[in-house]
């Protein structure tokens, strides 16, 4: 059997920064990374400028600079597809040991870290794949100063999308908000909000058909779902604002969750049982960043060393 | 009238974070900074080795490259030694706008970010300042290094000063551990760490009166409390933990601060006055860090956008 004093589940910045802190305390900890590959959803973000310290690094290099910290302290990874997650039997016990269940191996260890992140719904449209960091982004607040003075659209009806279309007016010529209905589902502040912004163009009841250009982004193709017409937008991106899904699959049945999948934990990374936490994209809380993630990784290891004097 | 959307009050990581988030949100915003310099405490931190992605890097650098980070970025910095702080008075309207006072200067906002930051108490005895740099240090991690084989002394009896104890022990040659107390209130697990270490001599029941040297410190005059004898302690360094002071002079009777003057403030950020915030390590929370000082920037930054609608 094999047993720590703390699994991470996850190599993304939560995951890694976990280790990091991990590793400096002397604790016997492992990461459990499923794709082989460390930096989350990092790893695929063309540029990062909001790292403080490392202004406009590429995504993927931040990922493995990261992971190099985490070698260089002597973290252990180990390459597993986790399936499950068995709360111990009796988890107010000091001896308790929690079990990860992954394929053809189960580990054991007193603290649990579920670092396992979130990802962006596609649209689905052709070109989306193709221009994915090349006009295409899933993150207003990441990427949206790289498109100053320039036109872009948005795509959703919810808050997010509602607040990156704000975000956006403010440092873009010009937004289009692209929806599928006649009418927002986001909160009305945001609505009356919109509405002040002059360089908003509502795309109503429309989806976008295509994505097309040479080397990066360049026309939107939208059909409006009444008339069927097609219409050519003009933009250099496009931020799809149509939902997070949050990775929490191991998580369910388990600890708390909230109605979008979120796993419920505080600042400090608690969950509902103890000495399992949640940190990164996965648990419940206003802002998804690097900068969150990795805090995230530190509070929950110092919350993990505190519960398990 | 120098009027903005946000001004943060001081430049070290929760500042230089918050300035990052707000300058790619397009805010019009300034930052106040007293030394004329940026970095906060990591500047006189020796080596930083858990921010992710930046492995062993010397403090100095890691507060320029943040300062640079915003620079590059188009973060405007003012110097100015902030007094004091005015509520608007009706802070809940949105044109409502708070006021901070500098020497000789007023400047106002609809939001302000309180990222003052923390400093480490002092102990307040005869050559404290004279031998500080030159024997007196306030961070093991920092400075440990420096006194490699040789004899020092550590000054407390909480966590920090613990782990100080165990980090020099490893190090030096030994180390006297100095308390006013003759039990210590560091968690259980410290205590019991601490007794596997053969170099550490305990000095209760005793206060430090002097600290001598020429050059640098060679004597610590401790005196016990109890017998009311002078002893003196040859050593090369002494490391004072005696606590942390939250530099919150500003907000006091502006917002709500816990019993030992840390501003009352969740992860988002928000004090119980409407748009002003506590960022980094002058905020009440678990874990003072940079990683968890660069997410403050950040989720004030988010907040000031949500109440700013």
């Amino acid at each position: 059997m094999n047993q720590y004093d703390l699994i991470i589940i996850g190599s993304g910045p939560a995951g890694l920064s976990a280790a990091i802190y991990a590793t400096r305390a002397g604790l016997n900890g492992i990461v459990l990374e499923k794709a082989g590959v460390s930096g989350g959803q990092v790893l695929t973000t063309y540029e990062v400028d909001n790292y403080p310290a490392l202004p406009g690094i590429n995504g993927f290099d931040l990922g493995m600079k990261m992971r190099e910290h985490a070698d260089k302290l002597g973290a252990k990874f180990q390459d597993a597809s986790v399936t499950g997650l068995k709360i111990a039997e009796n988890p107010d016990s000091p001896d308790a040991y929690h079990t990860v269940v992954c394929d053809g191996e189960e580990y054991q260890a007193k603290g649990v870290i579920i670092a396992t992140g979130a990802h962006h719904a596609l649209l689905g449209a052709p070109g989306e794949s193709q221009f994915q960091g090349m006009g295409v982004s899933y993150c207003a607040t990441c990427d949206g100063a790289f498109f100053r003075k320039r036109d872009v659209a948005v795509v959703g009806g919810g808050d997010v999308a509602l607040e990156d279309a704000i975000f956006l007016a403010r440092v873009c010529n010009k937004v289009y908000l692209i929806h599928r209905r006649n009418e927002f589902r986001a909160n009305k502040a945001l609505q009356e909000a919109l509405k002040t912004y002059e360089n908003i163009e509502y795309v109503l009841d429309s989806t976008v058909e295509e994505l097309k250009g040479t080397q990066s982004l360049e026309t939107i193709v939208v059909k409006n779902k009444n008339s069927g017409e097609l219409r050519e937008i003009q933009a250099a991106g496009i931020f799809i604002a149509v939902g997070i899904v949050p990775d929490s699959g191991i998580a369910e049945g388990v600890v708390e969750m909230n109605e979008k999948g979120y796993i419920i934990a505080g600042e400090d990374g608690r969950t509902n049982v103890k000495r399992i936490y949640a940190a990164g994209d996965v648990r419940s809380k206003q802002l998804r960043q690097v900068v969150t993630a990795v805090a995230d990784g530190a509070n929950a290891v110092t919350s993990f060393q505190e519960d398990n004097l």
